[in-house]
């Protein structure tokens, strides 16, 4: 159970401050969100942080690189700033969507070579590593043009790994005809920078985002996918991280014990 | 404008036979469905073909294999011997999604092969192509565990080309970083069966099955595509395929006119 770590966005509603408490008593780690650690205070957080001795197993999250504004690479070396002050070696990326009006997707992949080509030495230089995190390609045109784990690596090897690595989160890979030899691959290269997980069940709801399943509810092959992490050499920490309305509609505290007893029952060893 | 086909998924509801009349006018094809051509009837469906003279570019569709039924079997040898009546030279096939409880997607793809093994002679004895059709990755638990244009690929190089091809579909294969190098490889070793379009629209809706786009109203790169398409020594009909909710509650004939305008500003040289 100590690789667990739980992603506040799990519990997106639930107070920051009691997420980490929650987390202490657990003795796991606690994926953060950029939005609710501005609003609790980095300073304060990083006091809670200290004070529970909770680490930060990712930040989310940067990029949004695809419209090639100087104001998003500027958003994203503060992003670095933040994660280096949280103690976390992780900022997550989502790359981003088409600019509106635009059908250029072979642009926007560009757009996000460049971005990472400008922040790496930056990430480099706080110890942080930028994790491009490919989300399901249902998600290509408004969020994130990076839609499978090897584009991701491929997007990731002109750079240092302990710079520009990748996400793998099991929610947006599993599909993948190619995704125990893109595992094996990121690990050899050592590019496994995070592994989240979070099941894939069906209907999908009206904009498909918030529709991401309790680990162990849908039809991801839980077990075997941490195998494969494990085996390409990741020995860090997994977080659970799901977007769920019903889950935010409920208390933080019982989602937080059905989370950690979800993880006990499907991915845990 | 002559390789426009009209698929009457288009405006399901419209008649069957209006429809074809319709294509009649317009001189151009159309791709037709099992269950409304057992409606209207197979021997009339015929009759109307044949006094209209118009083309039946695709019957969709069988598939639906990852169970490994013997029933499924039955029905796909039945949709070879429709397609066969309707003089078209195309199945599309949907390969199905996991099965009920089911985590096991290599599995649901091997039964797939194995279906495709024993339907490949039936179909080519009727001088039928089985056209695998990859679905957009956010289908693969429900409803198609093919999910990528390569794989599709993969999936037909076992038997001779007239026997088994594949499907290229906008709407489900735009997003795929390979989509460029899959297109040439399909068309090398001779398996584009059939060319579809459809645009990427979002919000996605509910259940994500009918959001489809009129052709030019999203993010696909339609023209690019077809370029594409037609490079790789494809010249057969090009069906216009939209599951859309506003559409079908609209009048069948003004759907088509749209449909038939849209083809002519955003695909047609």
């Amino acid at each position: 159970m100590s690789r667990l770590s739980f992603n506040h966005a799990t519990a997106k509603f639930w107070d920051q401050g009691e997420a980490i408490e929650a987390c202490a008593r657990e003795g796991i780690g606690i994926g953060l969100w950029r939005e609710p650690v501005a609003e609790y205070g980095l300073e304060r957080t990083v006091a809670a942080l200290d004070r529970t001795g909770v680490p930060v197993t990712t930040l989310c999250r940067g990029g949004f690189f695809t419209t090639g504004s100087r104001e998003s690479i500027e958003d994203n070396k503060r992003a670095v700033d933040e994660a280096r002050a949280l103690g976390t070696k992780v900022l997550v990326l989502v790359s981003g969507g088409l600019p509106e009006g635009s059908r250029d997707v072979d642009g926007a992949r560009e757009r996000v070579a460049d971005a990472l080509a400008e922040l790496a030495p930056y990430a480099g230089e706080a110890g942080v590593t930028l994790a491009i995190e490919p989300l399901h390609p249902m998600f290509a045109s408004d969020r994130c043009v990076v839609s499978t784990l090897d584009q991701a690596i491929d997007l990731s090897l002109p750079f240092p790994a302990e710079q520009v690595g990748v996400v793998v989160d099991t929610y947006h890979v599993w599909w993948d005809p190619n995704l125990y030899p893109a595992i094996a691959r990121a690990g050899a290269a050592g590019r496994i920078a995070s592994f989240q997980v979070a099941d894939w069940v069906t209907p999908l709801p009206a904009g498909v985002l918030t529709g991401r399943g309790q680990v162990g509810t849908g039809c991801v092959e839980m077990r075997r996918i941490k195998a494969a992490v494990d085996e390409a050499g990741y020995s860090g920490p997994i977080e659970v991280e799901l977007f769920n309305d019903e889950l935010w509609a409920r208390p933080g505290a019982e989602v937080f014990a059905e989370t950690v007893q979800a993880y006990a029952e499907h991915v845990a060893d």
